[in-house]
């Protein structure tokens, strides 16, 4: 019965030799299972917190938005925290208390750095395309230098970082689990409906592989 | 063909007797449908950023955990930003840049309270019960003083707030919309899978009506 004990662990790595071994391949995983990410940074000491879409190339993870964002302009050379959260299911126990969630979340912590270079910002963007709808940037329409000008992307190391976890049953005090009141877990899942056409879509133009490889990555999990 | 129009707005709710008539509802809505939140705060200058369970009550937004929480004892009496996010869809454009996402969000600005009185966290905690599993909190092995004593409850007004939403499918540019590619809107959508018992679980002890209801809160959308 090992497979269904309750687990719940803080793994914090910091970017030593000694835990780079398995750690940070749990952390990356975790990373790119994710669309979503909330940044967390400060406005005049305000804690504010955005969501956002995030990637990652190699050691570093990436989230862009428009030029004017406020955000952006703000989280330049800044310290922010970009948290990756998966809310993998509810967990009903017997007693108030020890009810839980079962998650796997990353935190981020670091400075954010503005990619300057039009052609690396460019690079960015098509990873950011192709890992979600792989083949779809080179059928979109090129950007225009001036769209590139008016796209901010940053980024921040993923060499503090702290993941958290939390899988299986409830964990019970030893003499509740008599008690007669239903517990367990119940599963969440980001699913995907049927993609809904543009009104304005040119009649006979059908969504491609790019849309495909996103539906089976979301059925997959991700 | 107006309902197909993208839309995106940003309410800023200061809570003035002219906005409060019609804006709060909108932002009471949002925080209403999500579980999750996430709370931004800083410890020495540095953001953080904590995925957790949230619930309302009135004008106040509640979240809650271990007393040994060491974000709950940093955010005590300090600064906080708590983000309600709903990621509702992807919107594939004909560029690169007109990608975006259709969302519903709401950050609320302000200061982090305790609940002291154990009555009273009480009360909130059986609200955040109920609120998902209606009917449970009576059924369940009821709490201890001390058990109380180890949890602590939160809280901030929503005094200071503001929303955002775009819906709708891609806003390309006027000559794009006839570019070659697919476009339109992919739906997310958060789903509940089948419950899962605890492997100790008493035969024949089956799910009651709180599960049901909180399967069909998340069927409408929740």
């Amino acid at each position: 019965m090992s497979e269904h004990r309750p687990f719940s662990e803080r793994v914090r790595v910091r970017r030593t030799p000694h835990k780079a071994r398995y750690d940070p391949a749990v952390i990356r995983k975790f990373i790119d299972e994710a669309m979503f990410c909330h940044v967390g940074y400060a406005i005049d000491g305000q804690p504010m917190v955005t969501p956002t879409m995030h990637w990652r190339d190699g050691e570093k993870i990436y989230w862009h938005g428009s030029s004017a964002s406020k955000m952006l302009r703000t989280v330049k050379d800044a310290a922010v925290c970009v948290t990756v959260s998966h809310m993998d299911g509810l967990v009903l126990a017997r007693s108030g208390m020890h009810h839980s969630v079962n998650y796997r979340s990353v935190m981020v912590l670091g400075r954010a750095n503005k990619v300057d270079d039009a052609a690396e910002k460019e690079r960015q963007l098509k990873i950011f395309v192709e890992r979600l709808f792989p083949g779809r940037w080179d059928s979109l329409r090129p950007a225009t230098a001036q769209e590139l000008k008016a796209t901010t992307v940053m980024w921040t190391t993923l060499s503090e970082t702290s993941a958290k976890i939390r899988t299986g049953p409830p964990a019970d005090d030893e003499e509740d689990y008599t008690f007669p009141v239903w517990a367990g877990e119940i599963p969440l899942r980001r699913t995907a409906a049927e993609p809904s056409p543009c009104p304005r879509l040119p009649q006979g133009l059908e969504a491609g592989a790019d849309v495909a490889g996103f539906l089976a990555w979301m059925k997959r999990g991700g």
